[in-house]
């Protein structure tokens, strides 16, 4: 069944994608149907940020869908407000469509938007449905609160800080790598077959990640307040760096202590890549890099999920990896750069 | 001189665009640099708008100089803002390019956005640039402030109430006709030469719109509080009924009120278009809509850029415009709806 949007027209789709939601959080005044959305954030600051995917430069529809894609476009956006150490609360949604989606194709990717806010209690308060020429564009802005005390900003490492990360990293690297192969595989441009078994772990962090709540409320929990934070989106080594050049710092990493979940080691070794590499430069894996004073080296190696990967240095020493046999290797930011890619 | 945008890569070109950009806000805290901007809204409402543009939809840049591409695209969000009583405080603004760009277009670019900051007292405190397969992407969102008591919707119109618009109607849409006229003799198809001259303000319209803080200011001034209002971006007939369905109500507005600028009339004729369904469809005027109670008749009439055209009903009389011979035509929103343009 394919309904033209069209037959719905601007007004119409946004009042069919966005009827019935409801508002939950205190600081939703009102939400989608007139020039702007209305907040109150009398005892919070509050955060904003945004982003905005293209297709074909950051999702392939080819093998993405449409509902995962929802989820991921929310998700990706939370993950930045939790990186201020903040709490998302709503989201402005604007798409652009060409005629080639029907309604029931953004029934779908609403279905992925709106199960991502319900299960991280953010509200769609607002957003703008148009249409482009060619492919489909996704710019989401998500607002969020944090006490003013508890802001954490990419700018405050220090010296001997310890440099943390949450979950592993590389696998949604790896997971994009297989869907890669699988499209080759559907083109006829290779013999390989597909096989996804033992490999759901990889699919599930490219095609469905989870921006790390659990990681800020067990911060808060344990009553550390990290000293500089961000989200992994472009890579660790990129990140790494990003960090040390605001805080004007260096850092020491050392490779037996990045995170790799087994799946993704299995298949690096099968696609003959380096481990390593894929790990610190993979991106996409929104896990939360974030230092904190060595005085809190008890708590936070006790804490579930995170791992202590290396310190912070003096700005002289620069910013290296340190591999399992001792040789330091210099950082450099070979992340995941649209603008470098395809420009 | 062009420079391509891999020189600087991502975070290279944003640091070049956004470079010595100050925060005027006492709301903006921290501004372009980390996941998240921070605002502080303790006393008032916080409103939130955002607006996706895609080329060759929402605008050709075969006529739209890119500086005032910039300007416009943070024109049409202050105005939302407006429509809300409220006052702009901070953008964000993401951008998706293709390699056609260059750093040079982008410096034009953000010329004419800075300009427009910098005229309305906005600070631009973050953003994404990324790259497109095909064309340019722009997505703005505007973040403004409220006094609670004074927040304006678009459905608080009563009976008897008003109906008031600033300006004159229909001018950037015979602005853009000029401009596609121009472009079919650049192209060929036409022998006609475009001659500008005596149509400045048409194309000042289309190209280079304002959004209406002054009447914002005036309406402050005179203590009015309108019962509902937003900005005309689809045309007065499309806005028109946007409020009386949202007010439940009707409304009557009179053909020979609608304020209608001499050089859009001169242009109309020379089209053999039909003036009033120009000035009632056109779209993009960027003015503001509003209603006030019957009480507010003198004080309303003497306001300087402000007409009375007509008066809300009851919702059982529909929303009409009354010709100057007399004749009742039921309102029909045949505003500009890109979805419905090019699906």
């Amino acid at each position: 069944m394919r309904t033209e949007i069209a037959t719905l027209g601007e007004f119409g789709l946004i009042k069919h994608l966005t009827e019935g939601i409801k508002l939950e959080n205190e600081s939703s005044k009102y939400g989608v149907g007139d020039d702007a959305a209305v907040l109150s954030y009398p005892d919070k600051q509050v955060l904003v940020t945004t982003d905005l995917l293209m297709e074909g430069v950051h999702f392939d529809l080819t093998y993405v869908p449409l509902k995962h894609l929802g989820y991921k476009s929310a998700i990706v956006n939370f993950s930045d407000i939790y990186a201020m150490n903040g709490i998302p609360k709503q989201i402005t949604v604007s798409l652009a469509l060409s005629k080639r989606f029907s309604v029931e194709d953004m029934n779908e990717f609403y279905a992925g938007l709106r199960l991502a806010c319900q299960q991280y209690h953010v509200d769609i308060v607002g957003g703008d449905t148009t249409s482009s020429l060619t492919g489909f564009a996704i710019s989401i802005t998500c607002i969020g609160e944090v006490d003013k005390a508890k802001i954490v900003y990419r700018n405050g490492a220090k010296e001997t800080d310890l440099i943390c990360v949450s979950g592993d990293l590389g696998a949604a690297y790896m997971g994009l790598q297989l869907l890669e192969r699988e499209k080759a595989v559907f083109k006829g441009e290779t013999d390989a077959q597909p096989d996804f078994s033992g490999k759901e772990y990889l699919l599930e962090r490219q095609l469905k990640p989870e921006a790390r709540k659990d990681i800020i409320e067990r911060l808060a929990s344990a009553q550390i307040i990290p000293t500089s934070m961000m989200d992994i989106s472009d890579g660790l080594s990129s990140e790494l760096m990003h960090i040390c050049s605001q805080s004007n710092a260096g850092c020491r990493v050392y490779e037996e202590h990045i995170p790799i979940d087994f799946q993704t080691a299995v298949m690096a070794e099968e696609f003959n890549m380096n481990l390593t590499t894929c790990a610190m430069n993979g991106g996409e894996d929104y896990e939360l890099l974030f230092t904190v004073p060595i005085t809190e080296h008890e708590k936070i190696s006790e804490m579930e999920g995170v791992r202590i990967i290396g310190h912070i240095t003096k700005p002289e020493l620069g910013c290296a990896l340190i591999t399992r046999d001792g040789q330091e290797f210099e950082l450099k930011a070979q992340g995941w750069n649209p603008l470098k890619k395809t420009n």
